[in-house]
C-alpha cells in the first residue's frame, strides 16, 4: 500500500497490537498544496511551495525563540495511514522489502518527519518550505534540527562517554 | 524542567489538553547504557557506546532490508517528560525558551529523534551507535535516514513542484 490503502502482491498484513501504549495531542494542523494522495511529494524539496503550520492553544507560547533556526525538524502524524503492513512493495512489482527499511507512510506508528526550511513566523502561524505530506496533516512537534541546535543546559556525562 | 521534572524560575506550565487524539504502540525497548536522567547525554555521537534496539513481535519481520543502510533515523518515546510546559529554562537561570525552539525531552509529545550508525542486525536486536536516550526508552519507528533513502515508489506530480 501507499497510494490508497490497497494490499499488493507479496505485502505482508500483521495483527497490530492495539496503539495504546501512549497517546498524542495534536498540537496543530500542517497546511500544503496536496489534497490526493496520488499527488503529494515523496520528498519534500527546500524550493518547494510554502506550508503553513497552525498551531493551536495553549502551545502558541512555545513557539518563542523558533526564529534562531533557519532549519526546523517537524514530526507530524500520517492520519490516514495503515498501520499493520511488515513487509511492503513500493513499486507494486511483487518485491516486497521491509517496513522499517522505507520512509514509507505506512508504519506502526505512522509518524513522519521532515526537515523543513523557516520562511518566518506570524502569530500562531510558521511558514516553511520542504514539506511533503497532505493538506490537513495533523502537527505533533516543532524542533531546531540537530545540526543547527547546541544545547544550552550544561552537559552530563554521558556526553563525554565513547567506546 | 529537564533533570527531575522540576519547574524552573520563568518556566510556564499549560493545562495541556488530553492526549488522546491518537495512539502509539511500543515497536520495542532501547538499552543503553544511561539509566539516570542525569547523566544521559544531552545529544548521541557516533562514536559512542553501542546501544541495542530490541523489535517486539509481530514487527521483527519489517527489519528485512534495513541492513543495505548506514544511517537510521530513530524515533522514541521520551516516557518519563513532562509534556506541560511552554517555556523552558534549560540553564536554570531565569530565562526562558519556547519549547519547539529546545530539543529538550520536555515536550507536548514527548518525541525523541536520533540519527544512528548502523553496527549490525542479530534476529531481533539492531545494534547501533549515537543514542542519548535512557535505558528501557520505547522504541516507536525505524526508518533510513532520509539523506540515504531514495524513494522506491515511482514519483507523483507534487514531486516536481517548486515555487
Amino acid at each position: 500500500m501507499v497510494r490508497e490503502s490497497e494490499i499488493r502482491v507479496g505485502e505482508t498484513v500483521v495483527e497490530a497490537p492495539k496503539p495504546n501504549n501512549a497517546g498524542l495531542v495534536y498540537i496543530g494542523r500542517i497546511r500544503t498544496p496536496w489534497t490526493s494522495r496520488l499527488e503529494t511529494p515523496r520528498q519534500g524539496r527546500h524550493d518547494g511551495p510554502v506550508c503553513r503550520l497552525e498551531i493551536f492553544e495553549p502551545w502558541v507560547p512555545a513557539l518563542q525563540g523558533l526564529d534562531l533556526y533557519k532549519t526546523l525538524e517537524v514530526i507530524y502524524w500520517l492520519h490516514l495511514s495503515r498501520r499493520d503492513l511488515v513487509l511492503q512493495s513500493p513499486k507494486n512489482d511483487g518485491q516486497a522489502r521491509g517496513t522499517f527499511s522505507l520512509r514509507s507512510p505506512v508504519r506502526p506508528n505512522p509518524l513522519g518527519t521532515s526537515l523543513v526550511k523557516l520562511v518566518g513566523i506570524e502569530g500562531s502561524t510558521v511558514f516553511v518550505r520542504g514539506l511533503d505530506c497532505l493538506d490537513e496533516t495533523p502537527l505533533l512537534d516543532l524542533k531546531p534540527d540537530r545540526c543547527e541546535f547546541t544545547p544550552l543546559a550544561p552537559p552530563q556525562p554521558g556526553d563525554f562517554q565513547t567506546e
